[in-house]
């Protein structure tokens, strides 16, 4: 090349950057670390032997369309599953609401593409996902603290209210509710990740905001909620089956997108999840339910019993995370390189979670993946780690508190 | 919402429209349509049972991986069989210089993203593929025509050298070696659509632009072409898997933007996908181009014998399309309108695949889908239609020639 190839590529690539998140999948290979880093699914949970007939039943009875090309929008028997499901949950709405994404994770790109011009502000929570983050980037958004001043040009807020990831945290009623009337005030349109609402193991489900601005404005195409959906979690992450539930006129322009983008989601994968939901979806939750209250139970105990003083974390009713405040001074991010060296554990470090003014002196944790005794063998040894920081820092500060070198 | 939807889209949804394949893809479903619309594979070529076979081999073997979230860049085995085939094809790289895409729809996304900055010139054939215009329109680009002066701003050059999507024509060899030498001298990069390649069943195999590019620069690093490949018309488009082969640098910037569009493809359909092609993708090619060979000969045989005279059309070596160029006068998508209504014949209308002005009398036929008798009696009902036309037209002239209304 005449030039390099950095100075070829637009300028939206200064916004998009390397995940942590990436690199930390890799170390997944690697069997003697602990790791508490990705959002990853208990691979024990899926269900391998049905999903396998299933595939040989689809393709038995329709491998010539299960192999073929198929609409942007997606399977209509599998929007029709879904929309008949977000209406059973307070958000009447029929398959024309109902796009289907390669994962939540497209839902966001597409979202982004939709409605960021670049400078737009989007507001987010701190912390928030950084798949969001990454996502919105690429149409270079500038962004704001959902929790303070709505700044002018702003047109979206994106919220993950059940067990967030990374804080853990579920939006109370009242502060949803909260949001909608600031929503309305400021005309913005409100992206409702939903990405672990089915996995509550303790505590009384919320509404969801698009339930709530349904009830609120009258009927789902006078919303301003669009809400992403995901099979991911709950079912398998290969397949990259997601959705957007909102308003028909922005799932139309959703699908024109779709259709540039890729075309559509795997046919065949479509049709065997379809099969798959429509026979026991929920008695699979209450399994997957079950089995992660048990590994965030095992977690609340380890970090009680293993964590020092200092050292604060939340306690979800759902979902997959912990987030730990370590005392101010310590660093997420050279605690992780510490950890994968001496204590040969992993997690997230907090800073990549802030759009802006990062934290560093947080972490994720999620406790999806490991056992209960690998919970706690990890926790503690993570625990000694920070104990070992805390001490070191200690005799910094009185080193440096008596003047010495 | 206060504003309406269409107030709160970004800028860019001005360039994005509907596309009529989109729509035309629906009319699959009437059984009584002969469609020459899609560029749609004949499902009788899916290796059904034996994908059926493999879907169940590996999730018995690796069911835990093959459900699971796995790499951006793609499933390595599957990448290392790809670089290896583009090797013994002329252009040597390894598994680095790959990217597995959901399709070549998501290379051609992407590779929009890295490089096209509003505004940003991009040369495309006449006519060109409607996919690759629908790709790169959300990103804003100017178009300028590849056959003419290149105008400042110009960055990318966009070509399907073998057997084109829509014009079926073959880029000789020069013109692979004049397009280089203009990109060095303008400093553009090359995109080079490759889905129809291995379908060439008459003549001689061409050199990919990507492999005479790596012999004039001295190596892959160096080369200024990126291929986009798929298995969309040889194995199955419902897999959604496609690949682009060049420069590093590139491809890492590519893997860093498919992470933040959908994180990955697939894992099980990649998995599928590497096993099927590691026993004899060689000998599958061949009766797909012996099946489509014979199509395309009752195309030839077909417009021969029914066309009236005044229309023209390619003669491809390869692929699944002809291009047909009408007298001056008719219109391709009112005859479109009237070959539903009258005849139940669908084809595409050529204007949406000209990125600026669009040449109304011409039209895609593609002969992939139909049998040879099908495509004899849908040419048959073609052909009656546009002499219907052509005699109202006649008549219209001579009563214009003549003064009477």
């Amino acid at each position: 090349m005449t030039s390099s190839w950095n100075d070829r590529f637009s300028p939206r690539m200064a916004h998009v950057r390397a995940s942590e998140i990436r690199e930390l999948l890799k170390l997944l290979d690697q069997p003697d670390i602990l790791s508490f880093a990705g959002g990853i699914p208990d691979p024990a949970l899926f269900p391998i032997a049905r999903i396998a007939e299933l595939y040989g039943e689809v393709l038995a009875e329709a491998g010539d369309q299960a192999l073929q090309y198929s609409v942007s929008e997606g399977l209509p028997a599998l929007r029709r599953w879904i929309a008949e499901r977000m209406t059973a949950q307070g958000a009447p709405c029929d398959e024309g609401n109902i796009i289907i994404t390669a994962g939540s994770q497209q839902a966001l790109d597409l979202i982004g593409k939709l409605f960021i011009g670049r400078g737009d502000a989007v507001l987010v929570e701190r912390p928030t996902y950084m798949g969001a983050l990454g996502a919105f980037n690429a149409y270079e958004p500038s962004y704001a603290d959902l929790g303070g001043d709505v700044p002018a040009g702003a047109r979206l807020a994106y919220v993950v209210p059940d067990f967030a990831n990374p804080s853990g945290r579920t939006m109370p009623r009242r502060e949803r509710e909260a949001l909608l009337a600031r929503a309305t005030a400021h005309d913005l349109v409100v992206i409702e990740d939903g990405a672990y609402r089915d996995l509550r193991f303790t505590g009384t489900d919320e509404p969801s905001i698009l339930a709530l601005d349904v009830a609120r404005s009258g009927g789902i195409e006078a919303a301003r909620t669009l809400y992403c959906g995901t099979f991911s979690k709950t079912l398998s992450p290969a397949l990259r089956l997601g959705w957007v539930c909102g308003p028909r006129a922005v799932i139309d322009k959703l699908v024109l997108l779709k259709q540039g983008c890729d075309l559509h989601v795997s046919t065949i994968n479509q049709m065997v999840a379809a099969r798959v939901v429509a026979e026991g979806y929920e008695d699979h939750l209450e399994r997957l339910r079950k089995h992660y209250h048990a590994r965030a139970s095992a977690m609340q105990a380890a970090l009680a019993r293993h964590m020092p003083l200092g050292v604060s974390w939340s306690k979800p009713q759902g979902g997959m995370f912990v987030w730990l405040t370590l005392p101010e001074g310590l660093d997420g991010a050279q605690l992780l390189e510490a950890a994968l060296a001496e204590e040969r554990v992993a997690f997230v470090p907090g800073g990549p979670f802030f759009a802006v003014d990062p934290e560093p002196n947080t972490l994720r944790l999620a406790y999806s993946l490991l056992s209960p005794a690998d919970i706690d063998e990890g926790v503690r040894r993570l625990g000694r780690l920070i104990e070992g920081r805390l001490a070191y820092a200690g005799s910094n500060v009185a080193r440096a508190a008596t003047g010495r070198a």
